[in-house]
């Protein structure tokens, strides 16, 4: 058997990169000839804690089963979220915290989806359930996909198991979890650096919503005017982005880390979709204030599927 | 939050049982509400493990939102396996052994799939994580869902993890697995007492296979004669299931316990795809042989979905 590919979801973030990283570690542990890949360049936030833990980015690969008959899938399950020709492969493995949507497979595989705020957190526990140690290194990347996935436990998607790994993860790192954060969260938000594309599409995922194709992108930032004052070239390319993948509607969900607002940019069809799931408005500007959002899997997605499927 | 539902499911065979009374204790134990609940009575063999093992049947379910908005699967994913009202209630918990199939949720979940063979052994494996003691009659079920499931761990669906299992349920309920197992076993095989539908229908399952329908049962038996000495009214009972539920296709595999080895009986549309996935043909009475197959989900489940969705 050759070796199998672990790698987390398209656009990669903190989380993706971590878990792929301590998945196939964790495999190599058991025995098992695992390299973690990712589908992407990292993030700038992803680099910070890349540099901070003394890491190289992952091998970027475009297809896999050029190199590979089986794969192990970290923090996404939903096909078109993965590697492009994910159908050519089996998924042996699979380790999630999103909703599973359109994932089928032919056989039983090795799956654990938890209803937790990072995938980070779900492998540190079962690094714990097999008492396999975790490296000071590895422990660091495990904590910045944890805080970058919760916001540093403010996301409501947190969970009582996520405030343990981050303590049990923090102290193997030996890092201040809330210094290091703050410092992680803020690298990632230097707009200024980004070009339009990475703003809107830089973090953004398909769904399936209903019988609408809609791409939601999510962009944190420390200032919500850094990002709409830009708003007529964000616009610009979130429409050519749309016209050229077929997306039907696409919305970006700018998000202020230190306040935990989010205001929302619409483009496309379905405004009364849009207004209906959030019970709002749109604005003359195509923009609504969401107070309070900043999960776009558990605040933005089931409400957005429950107005499109009605 | 009302009382969540654990079942298995439609058909429900002796692991399907037992799995949704130990969950439904298990998750009782860490403090949730929770009652186990049946799709159907219970069959030859779990009504012997039952009144072994000294426990009543389960109440029986046609619904769950009239009852509640929540439920945990277990040994099962498919909705068209599952309680008829399925898109009507959350699925917050699955614990599996089969692929995953037409599993969608809008929200993350607790989900365990372990390529294991039986339910019952991962539900032995989590109660172990934790922790938690197993009573003997409950470990008592365990151990007959496991030893079903597996053919007393014959079936290619064994792994080690059902070896450990199975060793430490019998030292539990304190009974040698072997001679019960083939007590329990037999007891399932008693055709002379089944009616046509119970032998072809019993233990059936419906699968979307390509673009088809397809139903494929399966019975047990210690002497495959005993199944085709009524093929005739068999295949009657097969067509009229098949008009009347929209079935493409009616597969029966029986399977001889003893030696481990099954007969095909094949009704309706695409004998050439059946013939394609075992590369063989069927005789002139619609059957084939299929020696060393007794795992529907491993040996016959597989070769049919690459054939029909060829």
């Amino acid at each position: 058997m050759s070796k199998e590919l672990v790698f987390g979801h398209q656009n990669p973030d903190t989380d993706t990169i971590a878990s792929a990283m301590a998945y196939a570690y964790y495999q190599n542990q058991l025995g098992y000839e695992a390299e973690a890949v990712a589908l992407g360049e990292p993030n700038d936030e992803t680099k910070f804690a890349l540099d901070k833990f003394d890491f190289e980015p992952l091998r970027l690969i475009e297809t896999a089963a050029n190199e590979t008959d089986q794969v192990m899938l970290v923090d996404h399950n939903e096909p078109q979220q993965s590697v492009s020709d994910i159908d050519q492969v089996t998924v042996t493995h699979l380790i999630d915290h999103h909703r599973v949507n359109g994932f089928n497979t032919s056989a039983p595989l090795f799956m654990s989806v938890r209803p937790y705020g990072s995938v980070s957190t779900i492998l540190t526990e079962m690094f714990q359930a097999k008492n396999i140690n975790i490296p000071a290194n590895l422990a660091g990347m495990l904590l910045s996909g944890l805080i970058s996935d919760t916001l540093l436990l403010k996301s409501p998607t947190t969970t009582d198991h996520d405030r343990e790994a981050l303590t049990y993860l923090a102290n193997l790192a030996q890092v201040d979890a809330n210094d290091y954060g703050i410092q992680m969260l803020k690298a990632g938000t230097n707009l200024a650096a980004k070009s339009d594309e990475q703003i809107v599409d830089g973090d953004a995922k398909t769904f399936e919503l209903g019988s609408s194709k809609v791409r939601i992108g999510q962009v944190n930032t420390v200032d919500l005017a850094d990002v709409f004052s830009r708003q007529a070239d964000l616009e610009a390319t979130m429409k050519t982005l749309m016209d050229a993948n077929g997306y039907d509607t696409f919305l970006l969900v700018a998000t202020n880390i230190l306040d935990s607002d989010s205001e929302l940019l619409f483009v496309g069809a379905n405004a009364d979709k849009v207004e209906a799931a959030f019970e709002k408005s749109l604005n003359d500007q195509n923009r609504m204030d969401l107070p309070g959002v900043v999960s776009r899997k558990k605040q933005v997605v089931p409400p957005l599927t429950a107005a499109f499927e009605n």
